[in-house]
């Protein structure tokens, strides 16, 4: 029940793709039955990791529904328990990882990744909840460089490193030769994160399957962080006041001065210059199989509406 | 800070145990420095695993103090924020092994042990949870073999074998070879779990450092399976009726009942026959150095009286 409720409907994206880049490395070989199983128990590793951090997530943030359904926490019964069925969750990975590859020579590798990503998403998580934390609201911390951390450490390790790092390891490959690959799946994940935030606000509900309320919630989203560094005093001023309430007027004030920023023509040309970054990063990546593997995954996410 | 908190002033029995152990595995032998740092490593490890667990389960617990302050979600300001922090607690644990075994033959057989136990605890407190589900309480599934489960997964896995298979591994030991070993060590933290039910009750608040609520808290306690086992028809009723209520005059009822069915008598032929069984167990073991191992932790629990 914990399982069912809490991985499905989900979209199995970040599962999945360890199958797509492994197939990509493998430069269009037809795998055997083994190297899909084995993809495929990875790709369930990621989705256990990503369901112990939502279910965790979700009681920390107090919030309401996930994927359509209430938050675990919230269903009868279940209440806090839903800390121990979170780790339960988490339990599943070293598990799989055990009866699935205790063999094979990069066992203890896999171990690793999966530890280290762990911590890499929790500290993210830490960063983020103390920024947002309740009585201590201050605009003025609001940077780029903050937002860059966050989302890097809370997003982009687990959501785009590590089904590629999996997917090396199952290839054969030492991590340690591949710090350029991550640092351009960590630019994709940033990326990634912003066209998240800029969604939040300009996209259209129907489309992303839910009502954004970072305004209200006073997140530290790419869009007040672009509006502060080009608000003039008095705007500020109008941020600092209207930003985090819940009251719709704050919202729309906010969302009015978004609109004066230009901030749409702003996040098309970082969304540009991010793109034309990220290519000229992949095509220098020695490896042809490799490049396959970043390009798809950009594919997937470039001028995307949901 | 979060560190601070939850860990000192802990025992640190668990932790400091490794290095006990890990003595007496090398039959007196002078340890080296590389040594006793390594068995410190191993005892933190264990340490930082029981601060995680703590800080969880005092969270869905609902509880209000440990170790004599305010439970650590209790603190201002921290709140359910303790969720990502318990996290990070654990965190510590792959951290700490990478950083100093990573070299070492038995890395990986650490990291497998440490995911084990984890599991296994996690196990015994999701069953300890929806044992005692507020508007689900019914005496009639208090057993000793469910209050067996519950404190051999919950309790003697991570406090009574982890520490000692921690110094097993370290001397270079298969711990597949030592499924006896675990087997004693499971009895022993099922001996102490009753030991420490029973103290609750019966124990000197002063020398335990805790007025015991068991009573109030519908604990599935070996004293309540007893009073269960041995009470007639009559003295049934009352237990079902006053069982898991916080008035003091229902308390009194249970106690005196309790008193009438002797279990302070019944509770000290267990602790002598426990100690009889573990001391011949122990005694059946081929290495003189296990067995000092083994007696080590036995006379430590052996009629405590906190």
């Amino acid at each position: 029940m914990v399982m069912k409720c809490n991985s499905f409907p989900g979209k199995l994206n970040r599962g999945l793709s360890v199958i797509d880049s492994y197939k990509l490395l493998k430069e269009g070989q037809e795998l055997t039955k083994e190297e899909i199983f084995l993809a495929s128990a990875l790709g369930w590793c990621i989705e256990w990791l990503q369901a112990y951090f939502l279910v965790l997530d979700d009681i920390m943030d107090n919030s309401h529904t996930r994927r359509d359904q209430p938050c675990w926490f919230r269903v009868p019964k279940v209440g806090l328990i839903a800390v121990n069925d979170g780790i339960l969750l988490h339990n599943h990975i070293p598990r799989i990882l055990k009866k699935h590859f205790r063999g094979k020579a990069y066992y203890v590798d896999l171990l690793d990744l999966f530890n280290e990503v762990e911590f890499q998403t929790a500290s993210g998580q830490m960063i983020d909840l103390i920024t947002t934390l309740e009585g201590e609201k201050d605009l003025s911390k609001y940077t780029l460089s903050l937002h860059r951390r966050i989302v890097q450490y809370k997003t982009a390790y687990y959501s785009f490193y590590l089904p590629v790092a999996c997917a090396l390891l199952m290839a054969g490959e030492n991590l340690d030769n591949h710090i350029d690959v991550k640092n351009i799946l960590v630019q994709m994940g940033i990326y990634f994160q912003v066209q998240d935030d800029y969604l939040d606000c300009f996209g259209d509900p129907k489309t992303i399957g839910k009502i954004g309320t970072d305004i209200e919630d006073f997140k530290c989203s790419w869009l007040v962080v672009k509006a502060l560094e080009h608000c003039n005093e008095e705007q500020k001023k109008l941020l600092y006041e209207h930003y985090g309430k819940a009251d719709p007027a704050s919202v729309a004030k906010v969302k009015v001065l978004y609109n004066e920023l230009n901030l749409q023509g702003i996040f098309l040309e970082y969304e540009n210059e991010s793109y034309e970054k990220l290519v000229t990063s992949i095509e220098a990546h020695p490896s042809k199989s490799v490049q396959a593997v970043l390009k798809a995954f950009l594919a997937k996410i470039y001028k995307r509406q949901k």
